[in-house]
């Protein structure tokens, strides 16, 4: 089974990968997320898995848009613990480094960590994962990486610091997407939904009464402005449900009210590795 | 009059800056938007000005955060149309350059352009403006970067193209930033609102009603996870109004039904600039 992921080998898209999906898979590795949506589209793969919000740096809007605009269907979702750890070339101390290499996101997570070692300089880079393979493929012994443990023993770098992330409750939430609608779980239980409202003031608080009414959670709403439209949004919900029957009556009643309705896809909620991360807090 | 920015002299938020403010301040850079907020915060600036969403890349959820903990005061907002401009010093040719630096989110929208020109490498940067400050400072004639017209004339650097931005569209909207109430501008037409609900099913279709029957339009909804506690949220809410009666009437009437009600400020929209951006489209 081939899964793409955003980033190189060892990137968190694939720790979420093998969390999900086991490790008997094949990883196709896109450096943008435009190409993993692609990627889907074009069935070059059998699913893909694209990270689309974080507890500290928000949602990734943008994904939702690829998501919507190519038509991806949603089959499942993954939440990860995100863990920073500092690694370096086998024999490399602390000391010995000069600069940091990351991803912007993991330095963020990881600054006040370094605030103990002023004297490394801390250089963005386009993704984790990538950081590690260029220390191991030139041979820098300067130069450490921020990044997942996995990555770290592909390029059989050391780690020198484990778990450097400054808040230990940063999850991530990844979607898994196919190409189209013929695969679907016979259980589900969770669905996000794209909507463009009937553009009245209160058009949404009545699309939520319904959604109410049928006993439905809401578990995430973001309005996103409609490029072009100015004052026009669209909505992205998740709506967590029970009974699959009460949630097919309120699609089909909010249908009518609305200029747009898409179902981006049905699933089975990802409660169990979200429940994990928040019990456990490792 | 000291205008705390994120990034160094001629970032984008120097450009919304002076937009907002006109030519009379002085500007004070940060290069994290923490530190933004704790400058705002411990009075060291007159007003910050930060970054909140973007049309590609979607809403920054930590700086909403930033703004809440640390319980500044929006005064206002600037919509700035992003139009990246690839710089380089002076008599360079295209043709010369092997390198362009810049921030993310800038190659990010640029990336159409640069197909055009597969010999340059990317390479991503903490912030436009610094990439262009390093070209200058290290006389590097080999390197390009993306950015603005503001900082390509600080810099001295060279336009080789305008305006290389794949859509065109493309709008970031800062928030004016406050450390306390006192200063309160005569007339208000928005306000930004952070809510924490009363936990059941319905609770925000319930906001919302009261919200539209004052005939208070939403302009804006997020929610956002409470970190360490799974399955509740923070709602970030914008509202705008004619009556600023109605609208306090409807504070009054939300507050008993909610948890926690935060009112990040009343001000006056910066329809203009939105409005500016969507009809001209340049």
């Amino acid at each position: 089974m081939q899964i793409a992921i955003q980033g190189v080998k060892g990137a968190f898209h694939e720790v979420a990968a093998r969390n999900y999906f086991g490790n008997n898979i094949e990883i196709l590795p896109k450096l943008h997320f435009s190409d993993l949506a692609e990627s889907v589209k074009k069935g070059e793969c059998d699913f893909g898995i694209m990270a689309v919000e974080n507890t500290i740096s928000g949602t990734i809007h943008a994904n939702l848009n690829l998501i919507q605009e190519h038509k991806l269907v949603v089959c499942g979702e993954e939440y990860l613990r995100i863990k920073q750890n500092l690694v370096a070339k086998k024999a490399c101390r602390i000391e010995d480094l000069t600069e940091v290499r990351s991803h912007y996101m993991a330095i963020n997570q990881s600054r006040n960590f370094f605030k103990q070692h002023p004297n490394i300089q801390l250089i963005e880079s386009v993704d984790t994962a990538l950081s590690m393979k260029e220390i191991a493929e030139n041979n820098l012994t300067n130069v450490g990486a921020i990044g997942s443990l996995l990555a770290a023993e592909y390029y059989n770098l050391d780690v020198l610091a484990e778990s450097i992330e400054t808040n230990r409750k940063n999850y991530t939430r990844f979607l898994i997407l196919r190409r189209d609608h013929i695969w679907k779980k016979t259980t589900s239980n969770k669905a996000s939904l794209a909507l463009i409202l009937d553009n009245h003031p209160g058009s949404l608080a009545e699309i939520l009464s319904i959604i109410a009414a049928y006993q439905i959670d809401l578990s995430k709403i973001e309005s996103v402005p409609l490029v072009g439209e100015p004052w026009h949004y669209r909505f992205y919900l998740d709506v967590l449900f029970d009974n699959k029957q009460d949630y097919q009556k309120m699609i089909a009643e909010i249908k009518n009210k609305l200029d747009q309705l898409d179902i981006l896809g049905e699933y089975t909620s990802g409660n169990q590795s979200y429940s994990k991360i928040h019990n456990n807090g490792n």
